[in-house]
């Protein structure tokens, strides 16, 4: 994700990194040389035979305008739902590790709210769980290899391959804190009306894990995408047939304004498509993961020197 | 599903398989062949009598374009609220699973988190019906006979037939999975406040089946779909004659392409309209199923041999 | 609705039924009635006074595509809302009946999830009472008289009698609903911890009908449906005028076709912003609520003999 | 709000009333005035000085249909959020009574769901604060007083003047209904369990109402409401100017036309913007909260003479 | 938040503030300027060569409707999940503070609901926390200093500096009100099964700042913004030399009425893309907080004189 300063208007109309520049420019190129081509042939040899006028791109523009406004309102709401589904995780697991802290415990009697905490083996535990888990899903929505930060992370290889053998490493975590759920229920540290409590928050690390699969595997229908791609291409193509008797030697101007602004929607739209790349405009699962860390962690009154520092945006880009 | 690789923007602009040609080309045929008869009249005959000039294509424009882009809209939606229906039942079915391992049991005091889950035939014959009833749901879905498949995975045609007797199967499926809860609640294996959380459940499974069935059996209103079918192919077919005395010998080009876009693009709308068929473009239930049923199991503690394979795309097609 | 199948690209082309013709016919005979005699007019006695140009209908047809692309979404909305509706109501009977089948009932110890259920006289009472629910519902949105069906289903007429006498039949049976539960709760045959699960079950089909209550009693705001009448009526009436210069004769056949598929839009969302009458585009309620019947007695094991028939379209319209 | 009959299709055609004409008039007056001089000055010394051609309106029209088709849209998503927060309250309301006469009450052992209910005096109490609580709405949505009315139905000055004393005097009914619930609950006549299910009611009452000062307090940002206001204004000014060299004389007639539909939809969206007073078009708060209370009291077994009458449309509209 | 009185259309029309002038008119007066040089140039050298008639507006204008459209609504609906997400948390704080106010306590027998509350110690400090909590998330939003404020609220600086030390000062005030929670229940003043009741408050609070972070820290994707930023420009830089061949000396008045829009909306989507800033159009959450205080005092029966006064709109601004 790409993050800048909010004023300034007049440095994001100068600016090149991040607008999709680095993947259009062969496109462009094609388009603008074309439509070069185009202009002198027709202003050098003038002749009405390949002039199309501005007629047929009413007709044509109508499908474009259809089509880009389609891919981008879905492109857009993926995007969207994605961060929104991140958001979830980041309430939940803090929500999740405030009541592993209080909920369990087997005491009764005065309590001091004030008192630091002092959580247990299970109880650190299963909010180190947590940890582990929220990292095993941004590896498996980046298709990036887990093994080396869960075997870190866990400091027991026994476990940490027992995870990584399952096809769906982030639900064989959660399964276990199902487990230690059980086991402190079962053992008389957590009532028996607070387990469904618990439970619940699992219920939704998993709905926010299975959202993101969800718009991890299925992709805007392809139809959609081919069809876009091929009437944005061919009405830049053939704009300067349209425009050349009208505009004259501006056309390549023009159309360079008009295939830039059509190529960039295109191109922005396959990117933010599938929001947890690691693309310019894609969600900084990294970020948000370290930042749920460092939460968790203060929450259970861990020391300041155990924190993992926060993921900084490098060249204005966080990922 | 269509799956492709991420950056394959060219082949994309060059690809045939599952652009809806193979649904199209015969109407796509007919407009280019009219438009080419009106060509050679109006080039052979030049008379202003048959020209329209572009003025009504302006304003059916204005139509059509209401029309396709909220077909468009309505189908995308369909298709997208299907795929998150079968989503959330993704997320139910390893929840329930998790639920079913570590709520059911008789036993109090220390239990091991770590040690293999031990489950009982009860808890076994659970997991294995939700299942069997993601499987009846495909078969519900997608119009094809449950029986050989659920007396396969039931190896008791009793209660195979049981279920086949009913009208709704999966109703049925579910039906006998909240016996079970019943069971073991009853029989002291599952805590009396536990009941409910189990029984969500089997609620949303049901709301899951629910939303299906809603999107399988409630077209979008056949007026929409008569309308914008007429009104494109009336625009397609009038074209030339809007287009021949400003484009002359180009005008079949023009309209080759324009009908193209529009054509496909109410192909590709009554395509996903039906997100659970096996058109190209529609959702790959069997790869879903085959996926939960994967999770599920080895949720379980199945072993490797125990576990179907995951279904691969053929020809780039996921069904 | 209308049920037609899904391949019938050609007939859908050529159908007459359910294409709001039957409604819009008179209106459209007035436009191009009128189109005609403008074109005469103009022919005849050529004179630039009554020419408009197509000028003001590129201004007048920005505010029709907002008001009818409003209205539509905004029609569509409400049938689909509507639809969704009656979806989680089936959802919810069948919840509902599954839910009292097997958590009502004293009995403790082993229980055997394969024997046939053997509902007592208050299990069966609340599963009917769900179904005599539906169909006063039904009736209540379609505007008919519930009378004769409750008493032929009540069999009972003090009983329907007391539903009847007050203004909302179904929340009066849902009310009752309420009392057989408290009834088997405080006989001790339902579980005070159940009570809750069971409860969610009504206030969840009190809600639905509340949603379908607002959607029968709040149309879409008077002023925006007048506004699209009036535009469209306008705009198909001064269409000749502006066309006549540049079509000519063809003035008659382009209106005829413009003001179809504008009145056509207009009447199609004049049929579905109420979904619950029996227009040809509005929702099955019949089919729905024995749909539910149906399923609800197979989940109570009623014999096949005791179910209704299901109802089936006639003439490809389903009611 | 409207009421008229579903197939005046004609009479909405010729309908004055409920059209906004009442507040939009003057400006068309305006409008009108103003395209009758420029079309004198223009026919009558005909010059090119002022003639803006049609091509600044295709310009200056886009934005204007950005405007319109945005502020329409965000007026009516407001005006029907407004709806469905008033329909939850219908609902959440006949469940709260059902909730109040079926779960609360000491006695165990059979009881008979037809007997007639004899509710206490705190349930018909706590019945009672529901029916102040929702007219306690009404009035401070439409910021009238509502002191004589609580003074009228609580029969009792102190309590009124308790309630009265506080900013949101609604909210302070529902702690009173809180204090119920806490009351009947400590008495032993409402079980421990069952106090979350009466307290889900009230949640969800104050959330009804949280979303309905939210829709009053805070209208659609003001800067867009000024640039539509001005844009339409502009915009209808200048179409004289624009229309007369190409329609004439015609120019007036257009004008007020198209004026008609743009200050038209302009002014249904500040009608419905603020969806609780009580404009043409706004929501029949009355209406709902006498059904309200005719359903709630029915429910509770009140006799009919104490109901009030439901209220009637007056000349189409209801308040 | 700018407030104005509803029926001022008139007033509306010649506002000055809050119309985003203080932002856009360096930029529209570099627009301006430029097209009243190249209307010198254009009327004082006529020439054909800089001529770009018309013709490539209507395709740019494309281009710049879907932007325009897009990010308008975009922001938009970031805005207004912002006041959402705020309403959402007026209705949490009056919920949790009834529920404080009456489940915790040890008393069983007669309670009368009418007699004033005593809320005990305990009580006290969660619904102060509570207050904390939300001027605590103000600031967070709003990137100002909490900590003057929360020493002279808490009167206590080492518990003030124990949040202050953490990286998220809500969530640890959010995480104090959750030990509180446990020492109430643990101390027996809250029955176990309400922890759960309360515990959903503290959810929805988390939920409702997990969803104001995610709106302030993740911005509409940066390529959109550029890209809407460089088509509006380039749009507005380019009109005059498209229209000063019809318009004449009249164009820069129609560039400036144009640009003035299109600025205008560019530049009110920069404002209300963030919500929680402190420009004109941004969510009032000084007021809100505010708001919420005296509702949670004085359901808490505070007196009067403790109550902070209402924030007023200083020179119709709310903050």
């Amino acid at each position: 994700m790409i993050i800048t300063e909010k004023d300034s208007w007049i440095r994001m109309i100068f600016s090149i990194h991040g607008t999709t520049m680095d993947r259009t420019w062969p496109r462009l190129a094609v388009v603008v040389g074309f439509s070069i081509f185009i202009t002198i042939i027709a202003m050098v040899f003038p002749t009405h035979a390949y002039t199309l006028t501005m007629a047929p791109f009413t007709v044509v523009g109508l499908a474009l305008a259809i089509f880009l406004g389609f891919r981008n309102n879905a492109a857009y709401d993926r995007y969207w739902e994605g961060r929104k589904l991140w958001g979830r995780m980041v309430n939940v697991c803090r929500t999740f590790t405030m009541q592993i802290n209080t909920l369990i415990g087997a005491e009764t009697g005065p309590v001091d709210p004030d008192a630091p905490l002092q959580p247990q083996a299970d109880q650190q535990r299963m909010v180190h769980l947590i940890i582990v888990y929220i990292n095993a899903l941004r590896h498996r929505l980046r298709d990036t290899d887990a093994s080396a930060e869960l075997r870190g992370r866990l400091q027991n290889d026994a476990e940490a391959d027992c995870y990584l053998a399952q096809d769906n490493v982030p639900a064989a975590v959660a399964d276990r804190i199902s487990r230690c759920i059980n086991q402190v229920w079962r053992d008389g540290r957590l009532n028996v009306y607070h387990v469904p409590l618990l439970h619940q928050n699992l219920t939704e690390m998993l709905a926010i894990q299975g959202g993101c699969e969800r718009i991890k595997s299925t992709p805007i229908p392809f139809t959609y995408s081919v069809l876009t791609h091929r009437t944005v291409l061919l009405y830049c193509l053939a704009l300067p047939c349209g425009l050349h008797d009208t505009v004259g030697w501006l056309t390549p101007v023009v159309v360079a304004l008009v295939a830039y602004a059509f190529l960039g929607l295109d191109a922005v739209g396959d990117e933010i498509e599938q929001p947890f790349s690691t693309d310019d405009n894609d969600l900084p699962l990294l970020q948000l993961t370290t930042m749920i860390e460092i939460n968790v962690r203060q929450l259970s009154e861990q020391s300041p020197e155990q924190l993992p520092p926060p993921v900084q945006p490098v060249d204005h880009l966080l990922i």
